[in-house]
């Protein structure tokens, strides 16, 4: 219990901690003209390939976001940088920068803290951007914030674009992160019977790796909206279609949202087959990315049609929709719930 | 009870708090593209006055950084963004934007949530900066972490900078806020006593004003080196001094460095005269900058002597010195202490 490892943060302190962390990050890339260790971070954007800034922030809770009994500080690490690499993407912007803020109890040991960090690298490498900045706080539990910098060179692609007769497409599979995360919180993850089977979708709850790229597809590909399906493919359409004043209705028989064996069988090893259109429809934390694009449009490689646009109907309001009906699962990840 | 500002975050629900919230926000400025509510903010910096992107973020935590009791909450959002534009005006930048995590109890009310968002857009505008962008989150406390942006149109300027001969130089006055957390942990806040005479130091503890133009203006100046006093003047001193190589020798009979009459008053209310000396030389949150200008220039308006450089002696580490000795008060702000 004396390795320096298992010291705690208390114990290392804060000059020690930011040092020792930073460490793991390894050099910054060109473009990074102050990286971690002063008081803010310099960037020259124009080496960076220039374009708009984009720049998102999303935070992490312990308990409601992770647990560590769960996750291991990588994959945590892995997460917070995705979700906030996600809507950088979903603005058609490519990452290039991460800052981020601990705050932890004194008792946390300093090995987590590194094992976050190793995670931020990973996921950063990536997504092809590095961490430049950060802060460590106490605090009785572990909150951590991220916020990510993307250039962009086309023009945004923004919720609010979706306009009747487009198409919907999708990005990415939704579900696995809930099938993931009911797994566990069944005490059926790793080591539980078909836990092995299950390892997809473990991962993709505790470690999501996001398709970044195809954010600036979506954007150079025309898209007319996007956004990130942080909180469950129908609460976020829901968001889409309410910004852009149109129902969004998806399409149940699209292959795009058929639950693939990974989550059948998560559902059945959980006793509910229904359990997986659930996680398809209203799991959130996937970072799979919506898109509307015009008719005819080709898609670009990553996406897959899973619905249209139309204008709402007299009397109706914009929503999101499976099939012309309203869903009758859960709606999505809720906050304050 | 039923008044819609009594309202809880849970019952208000994720996206009419943010829209709520946003709200207070009024419009943002030219340069920026896209404000809050998409997946991310959208900034054309060339509008905003180009230049290197400066980026900083730290974390304020409910106990630990500020009690609701003792701050309402638009003193709250004042200090976070005062702090956060500190360390962006450090680097020699001028801050043009900010993002804001709120992660809360459920319980917490609406209306803390909305002063919150008037302190931050209050402090923004006296920056010259917007709030594009944030984030809600529940957690056990309240954990607010923002992330400033800035642009700079000089070369950074960095803690490793300063020089044997160069002047130490102090742009705002030390000891404020940590007089004004101590007659508030005293019990001798407003409505006790002299708690009128004592307005000053209570405000520069609970939402502190930084002079930002310093730091653009030293870096005009020809600053060698530059660090935010946020742990206080010596631990960032220290800072400095470690960073540079060098010893930071302050001059205790510097008017720059003298406890002025707010800091005796209080520190007479407490029945500790030496304390006011503590307060200037270990205080934090203060968030002056404290520079390094080579001998013989003309300092710019903001800043005033308070010391000096020198290279280390034979067998001695950098450090921070007051008249050539370690100071034997309170350090400074200790995270995880």
């Amino acid at each position: 219990m004396d390795s320096p490892s298992r010291r705690t943060l208390a114990e290392v302190g804060e000059d020690l901690l930011v040092s020792s962390v930073t460490a793991r990050y390894g050099p910054p890339g060109p473009g990074v003209v102050v990286g971690p260790g002063d008081d803010a971070a310099v960037l020259d954007l124009a080496v960076l390939g220039g374009g708009r800034l984009v720049v998102s922030t999303d935070t992490l809770v312990e308990g409601r976001d992770f647990r560590r009994d769960w996750s291991t500080p990588a994959d945590v690490g892995v997460k917070l940088a995705a979700q906030n690499f996600a809507d950088v993407a979903a603005m058609g912007a490519r990452p290039v920068a991460l800052l981020v803020s601990l705050a932890a109890p004194g008792e946390l040991e300093q090995v987590w803290a590194r094992g976050l960090a190793d995670g931020l690298a990973d996921e950063c490498a990536r997504a092809g951007a590095d961490v430049v900045g950060g802060d460590v706080s106490a605090a009785s539990e572990v909150v951590l914030t991220a916020t990510a910098l993307g250039l962009l060179t086309a023009a945004p692609v923004r919720r609010s674009g979706a306009r009747p007769g487009d198409v919907v497409a999708l990005a990415g599979a939704t579900g696995p992160s809930a099938a993931g995360l009911a797994l566990l919180a069944a005490g059926q993850g790793d080591g539980h019977g078909d836990g092995e089977a299950h390892a997809a979708v473990l991962t993709a709850h505790r470690a999501p790796r996001p398709d970044y790229a195809a954010g600036p597809a979506a954007a150079a590909g025309g898209a007319t909206a996007l956004i990130d399906t942080s909180d469950g493919l129908l609460r976020d359409a829901a968001r889409l279609a309410a910004s852009s004043g149109v129902v969004v209705d998806l399409d149940p028989g699209s292959p795009g949202l058929a639950a693939g064996p990974a989550l059948a069988a998560a559902a059945a090893a959980l006793g509910d087959p229904g359990l997986a259109a659930s996680w398809v429809y209203g799991g959130g934390e996937d970072h799979c990315l919506l898109a509307c694009f015009p008719p005819g449009v080709r898609l670009p490689a990553a996406f897959v049609p899973v619905g249209s646009v139309r204008a709402p109907g007299p009397g109706q309001s914009p929503a999101a929709l499976v099939g012309g009906e309203p869903w009758r699962g859960p709606a999505g990840w809720v906050h304050f719930g």
